[in-house]
Order: C-alpha cells, then sequence, then structure tokens
C-alpha cells in the first residue's frame, strides 16, 4: 500500500513481457514495459516524449478523435491519411513523407478506429518499409487485440523488426473491464525511461494493488480464460449482429464484416444527418456515438459505429429494429 | 466498471464539497471539484491548465521538488522566495510582484515542505492582500490538513474570499494510504472544467471503484473515524520524537516543534555533508531523504527531513539512535 516504481508493478510487467513475447511476437523485457492508466495515458505519455511542438505526426482519417488532441497537446501538427477497406493508404502516406518530414504515424492496424478495418498484410509491410526509409516512428495503437475471429491473427506491426522505431501501445481494459485502467507502452529503453519521468510527474505511481491483484490472474491464467471466455461471446455477438443486420438493414446500410473487434461500422446508402439520427436514437434509449466526430475534416461520415459487446442477442435485435424503425 | 465523468465520483464530489464546508471553511459545490490521481496530478493538470510557457511562478525555497518538475513542464518560470521560521516571507514576494508580472504562487501554507513550518497568521493575510492587489493566483497545496496537533487548526488561505483567486489542492492519500492515489483541487468552475478537459486527454477517467468505496466509506463517517485515531497515533508519534530528539540529538541538531504534520525538520549544528550521511543511514537500514534536492540552488541545507507516520517508538528510538552514532 505503500509507494511503487514509476514503471508499475514488476509481476504485472513480467507477465505482460512474457504474454508480448509469447502471443503477439514482440519481445520484450519487463523492464522495457511503462504501466500506464489505460492506453489513454500510454499516448499521452508517448506523445510528450516523442515529439517536440511544430512535428509532424500522421494520423488515420477517419480515426480516434482523443488520440488527436494527445497529439496536439504535445504540439504536434497533424496530417489526416485516409483509410479505406483495406486500412491506411500507403501512397498517401509515402506522398507525404516525400514533401515533408515525418517524426510519427499513429496507427490502429489491428482493428482501425472507427472502420473496424483489419489492416492488409502487404500494406503492413509497406508501412514498415516507409518507417524505415523515411526515418519515422510507428506509434501502434493494438486496444483490443485479443477480439480477433478469423483462423489467422496477424501480429501487430511491433513484432516486425525490419521497420523503424515502433512504439506498441495497448491496454487490458477492454478485456477486463473499461473501469480496470491499465494500458501499456514498449519502446526502446530510453524512450521507456523518459516516459516514467513524465508519469512520475504527472501521477506519481500506478494503482499497485490493482495491479498486482492482475498480474496474480495473468500468473494464475485466469485473465486468459477470461480472454477465451470472452473471445467465445463476442465471437457469438459478432455473428448475430451480421445476421440481424441482414434481417432489418440490408436495404439502409453497406458494410464489411469486421475481422474482429468489438463494432460494426455501417454506411448509410442514403444521405443522412447522423447528429440528429444519433439524438433520435438516444431519445429511444439507443445509446451510439456521433460519428461526425472521428472525421477530421468534420466532414459527415454518414455511418454509425455499432457495439455490441455489451448487447445480448434481444438487445442488439431490439436495437437494430430501433435504428430501421427511425430511419 | 464502465466509463465515468471525467471530473470523477459523484457522491465523492458531494462528499468531499461537504468535508471542504464544514471543516476547512472553504464553501464549494461538487461541481466546483475535480478528482485527480493524488495531488501530484492536481498540480500537474492545474499547473497546465493556469500556466502559459513564460509565465512567472512563485515557489517556495526549499521546497518540494517534484512541484517545481511540474511547474516547469508547464513551461514555468520559477522564482525561489525564501522560507524562515513564520513560513514563505512575504517581502521577498511583494519584492518580485514590484518588479515583474507574477502568474502565480505555489504554497504549503499549513505545513510547508519541506520545513514543517505553519505560516503566521499575519503572513496569510498579507499574503491573501498581496495575490489581490498584483493579481496572480495562490495554488495552495494542503496536502496533510488533518493532522495538526495544536488546538487550534489553522484554516486554508483558500477560506478566505478576500484574496486573489485560489487554487486549492489536497489528497486523500495521506490519510489512508500512499497508494490510494485519491487528491482534488477546486477552483473557479472555467478553471474546473478546463483542468477536466486536460485529464480526460491524459487519463480519460479515475478508479471509479476506489472512489465509490471512499464516498461510502466518508458517507458513513468511517474515515473521519479513522482520521481521528490516526491523529491521536500521530500525535503520540509526534511528541515521542521530540522525546527522543532531546535524549539523543539535543546538542548535535537544532529544531522547532512542528505544530503538525508528519515529520520534524531537524537542523544539524555543524556542517555536514548530507548526501553522505544519508548514504550512511542508509547503509544501516535507516531510509532518509536527501534534503539537497529541496533547495532551489541544490545547495546543502545541513538539515534532514525525520518522518515518524510509520515509526513505533521502539523503532524511532532506534533511528535516533544510529543517527547519533553515525554522527
Amino acid at each position: 500500500m505503500g509507494y511503487s516504481s514509476e514503471l508499475g508493478n514488476e509481476l504485472l510487467r513480467e507477465n505482460i513481457a512474457h504474454m508480448l513475447s509469447q502471443y503477439r511476437g514482440i519481445p520484450v523485457q519487463a523492464d522495457e514495459i511503462l504501466i500506464t492508466r489505460g492506453s489513454q495515458m500510454a499516448l499521452y505519455l508517448t506523445a510528450l516524449s516523442l515529439i517536440q511542438p511544430g512535428d509532424v505526426v500522421l494520423i488515420e482519417n477517419p480515426g480516434y478523435a482523443p488520440a488527436w488532441q494527445v497529439l496536439r497537446q504535445a504540439g504536434a501538427q497533424l496530417i489526416p491519411i485516409p483509410v479505406d477497406d483495406e486500412g491506411i493508404q500507403i501512397e498517401a502516406v509515402e506522398s507525404v513523407c516525400r514533401r515533408t518530414s515525418v517524426k510519427a504515424l499513429l496507427t490502429t492496424p489491428q482493428h482501425q478506429f472507427p472502420t473496424t478495418v483489419t489492416l492488409k498484410a502487404d500494406r503492413r509491410m509497406a508501412l514498415l518499409e516507409l518507417s524505415h526509409q523515411y526515418g519515422f516512428t510507428i506509434i501502434e495503437d493494438d486496444y483490443d487485440h485479443e477480439f480477433h475471429y478469423g483462423t489467422k491473427v496477424p501480429l501487430p506491426l511491433a513484432s516486425f523488426a525490419h521497420g523503424g522505431p515502433i512504439l506498441y501501445i495497448s491496454s487490458l481494459s477492454k478485456l477486463i473491464a473499461p473501469a480496470v485502467r491499465i494500458g501499456f507502452v514498449t519502446g526502446p529503453p530510453a524512450f521507456i525511461q523518459a516516459a516514467a519521468t513524465l508519469r512520475s510527474i504527472i501521477d506519481r505511481q500506478g494503482d499497485n494493488v490493482l495491479e498486482q491483484a492482475v498480474a496474480e490472474l495473468m500468473q494464475a491464467g485466469e485473465i486468459q480464460k477470461h480472454a477465451r471466455r470472452a473471445l467465445n461471446v463476442y465471437r457469438q455477438r459478432h455473428a448475430q449482429t451480421h445476421q440481424f443486420l441482414q434481417q432489418y438493414l440490408a436495404d439502409a446500410v453497406t458494410y464489411r464484416v469486421p475481422e474482429g473487434g468489438l463494432a460494426y461500422w455501417i454506411r448509410f446508402n442514403q444521405s443522412r444527418n447522423i447528429p440528429e439520427l444519433t439524438k433520435q436514437l438516444q431519445q429511444q434509449g439507443v445509446s451510439v456515438i456521433d460519428t461526425d466526430a472521428f472525421s477530421y475534416e468534420g466532414a459527415g461520415l454518414n455511418a454509425l459505429r455499432i457495439g455490441f459487446a455489451s448487447l445480448t442477442s434481444p438487445e442488439m435485435e431490439q436495437v437494430l429494429q430501433v435504428l430501421q424503425k427511425t430511419l
């Protein structure tokens, strides 16, 4: 219950190092990991340690707006890169690199936020190649790695050694519960040390009791068992959502079945006022996020992100019936 | 276990508001309080919300070096103000105000860190007057308010309404346990909103489960009971430490009996090499902090801070015997 290491609980770092080495192809030691309060703080510490005011950082568009706020807070100049059905567009990355010095690129290759697209293998290789060639750092946010439904789970970019430096951010919050704020970042020792120093300035230490408890659960294999059970539940919900989307909204929307993650990204065939639709749904008890915030330009994306993690089959059916009726 | 308000748990904010109104003379509402991960984060959010790069901030010297790091991180230009046996020197504050524009002053009036001095009443009034006259913000860090042994507990500066703006930071960590990272800051609504927005960027939310638990313990009066018991234990340890200091070190050191807090500040009558002494004590199992870090100029303070909170009477006797022998 006293003061503890600024890197976070050691047993937890050992268990995360083991998980990354064994299951994600990222060979790291416990002292190359900094535990944080969720991936948001991991990104904040990463951004402030890496970025000097004025540095150019490429971001995915559409993307995770709270991450843009963090990068801007660090003084970054953001350049949006379009995302299509195969993930972030490599030509656009290269085009920017050719005309300006790029410090870093923030990407969510496993399940792109918000579009859910898994970055295709050839694009992964091309991105690593570009980071090597132009010397930019890849910040990889792998926020829900565990939840992938295909037979082949892609390895993180950070598992490939031949690119430039990669700072890899992930989280246990999606696996355990949003309120369990445990994220982490791995990277070169000098970076981890800088980030840890900053962390001690912001927030002296993490929750050592919680971290020890989670570490012991990982050590005993309980977290892994929970992950397998959760994956089975989510796989069912993933399939059911597809079925209900076909049943109720096949004519109204276009979507790709996501390879993983906890949401569908559905695009409306007709032009819709998304803020208005969001409000109407909320009045009927259906809570959805206004997706226009995910557009860098603030332009309408004419899409919704349908999260299925916390909805039972009857609940999801009801949600999509309400959506159908509202449309 | 889901996502929660960026201001922190509402029941906890209500209970803290009640505590501040009833026991510390600070009439605030629950929505004027931002819960943080300990007072370190409260200061970080305060500094980044208040300070523009280049702003002049006055700090106490000697003082709490980690706070200086936070202020520098926010871009502040620090000017140290000497602390004497009555607290921060008002003339020095006024002298700086006369020649330059001062944005803020960081102070620990209740039990100055590290010297333990309680700021005298006339200086409190003078400081409030200066903040009003020169328009600087007082950042009051009241990190161990509960532990005061005199019959009259001074009210925080923030309880006096006639000064300039006061941002009041405090913590429950000293009261419950270092690992229970619950701090808070109160201030004008616009400030709290700015700090809360920044908080959501850094660290989406606090530990809602912990905050709810602590709130329920406050609501039931358990925290207050614990505070009274702890105060009694600490009052005894405070008196015993004085007794042992007289018994073993009366000739070697000079000190004032602190009115409150959890440590004695002892100054050596002869000049000592404090880093070396610190090392020698640590080799004998006595953990003390190298106090030279508390000096803004890095000059030797020729003093030690003897914390008594976690030591039983026989342990403290042993510690001071070891110190006597080592001297």
